[in-house]
């Protein structure tokens, strides 16, 4: 008997790594038999409560991070371009208004998740496509309405971002995110026959694929299903 | 017009992501058109001279890659069993003796890299498969035999590995790795048609794959080559 696999992909915005293991992972939702979970959380207090450092405070680490990033959008067909001063980005303006945000349209989205999807994606486009902000309200309203949401939406989700109980949403899922192990993110949960695996990090699809039972078809599933 | 691409595998024998990358190349030599090179390189001075960390020093990361390294084994195809006190094993015997002998291998070899392949398999056999020491002549002596060189040719060699000469060649590799942007091992440099690309870890060989024009069969290129 085979129950349903279940796939969680935690995520920051923040993170471009984050966003190749968004985009592969909705695109192979409509291939393998998974049930795709979106859990935004907070990298940097995962960072943090993992006592890890960034990657990027190692020079020649960011050095390569900045080639590894323009061949992953090469290769994996993710627009990335890193903003002017991507640490400062990533580290001192961080991501938890965006992430509050996005939990609460993960809160309010009634009968699947296509406007959290979207929301996230506009976030990513804005800071690792376009160099622009995304801590200011203006900026999230502006990617809500990208994502498709209207005014009177988006004014009642800053509003509910603010709350004790978004902020205590993505504080729990960012410390279920720890409890499985995380150091950082993406990180990937697989529940296939009550076993769990946890996967970290964008480099490790194939070996993610072969362990849940299905097939690596590269960066373009859909494509590739189509011509075989 | 296309020259031939040359891949350099910087590596050393304490690391058993690099095993994962060793044997791969090892295996894709055969499939590729690609001449390898092997560029034993001593772990512990890039990190240092990268001003890096190991990850192990993150216990969340420790774990991860404790899980991580059961699915290379399963996966790729390579015998991977941590000793017990895989830290101390790595971070604190280290293989400096070992990579020496390895680079008086690499010396002597004529015509070829058979010997200095065998022979680095071999020492990761001990170290990540048997939790055998590699620090003492008589360990090397041991991989040395199973490789199948000859006693009065294993004497010569530990002799030769003391020499100036070869801790000179082995100090240039790694500063060789180091210029070219290593934090950590395996590096590979791919040469095609005059330009150079770098990618560090066992996690990005597809990738490496598209940027030099060839085709990524997975771990087991030979059989899956020979079924196509």
């Amino acid at each position: 008997m085979t129950s349903r696999k279940v796939v969680e992909l935690f995520y920051d915005v923040v993170s471009p790594y984050a966003w190749v293991g968004f985009e592969i992972m909705c695109r192979y939702r409509n291939v393998w038999n998974i049930d795709l979970k979106l859990r935004p959380a907070l990298l940097g207090a995962i960072i943090q409560g993992a006592e890890n450092k960034p990657p990027v405070v190692v020079p020649k680490k960011f050095k390569y991070i900045t080639t590894e990033l323009m061949r992953s959008r090469d290769y994996f067909g993710v627009p990335l371009h890193p903003p002017s001063d991507a640490f400062k980005v990533m580290f001192q303006k961080g991501s938890l208004s965006a992430m509050r945000f996005v939990v609460a349209v993960q809160e309010r989205e009634n009968g699947g998740d296509k406007q959290v999807e979207q929301v996230s994606r506009e976030l990513w486009r804005r800071i690792w496509s376009e160099d622009k902000d995304i801590t200011q309200p203006a900026s999230l309203s502006e990617a809500a309405v990208k994502a498709g949401l209207s005014d009177s939406d988006i004014k009642e989700l800053l509003e509910l971002s603010d709350t004790d109980e978004i902020k205590d949403k993505l504080k729990n899922t960012t410390q279920a995110a720890l409890d499985y192990g995380a150091f950082g993110l993406p990180m990937m949960v697989c529940h296939v026959n009550g076993k769990q695996d946890m996967f970290f990090g964008s480099d490790r699809f194939e070996v993610m694929a072969h362990c849940i039972g299905e097939k690596w078809l590269g960066p373009q599933p859909v494509k590739a299903a189509a011509s075989m």
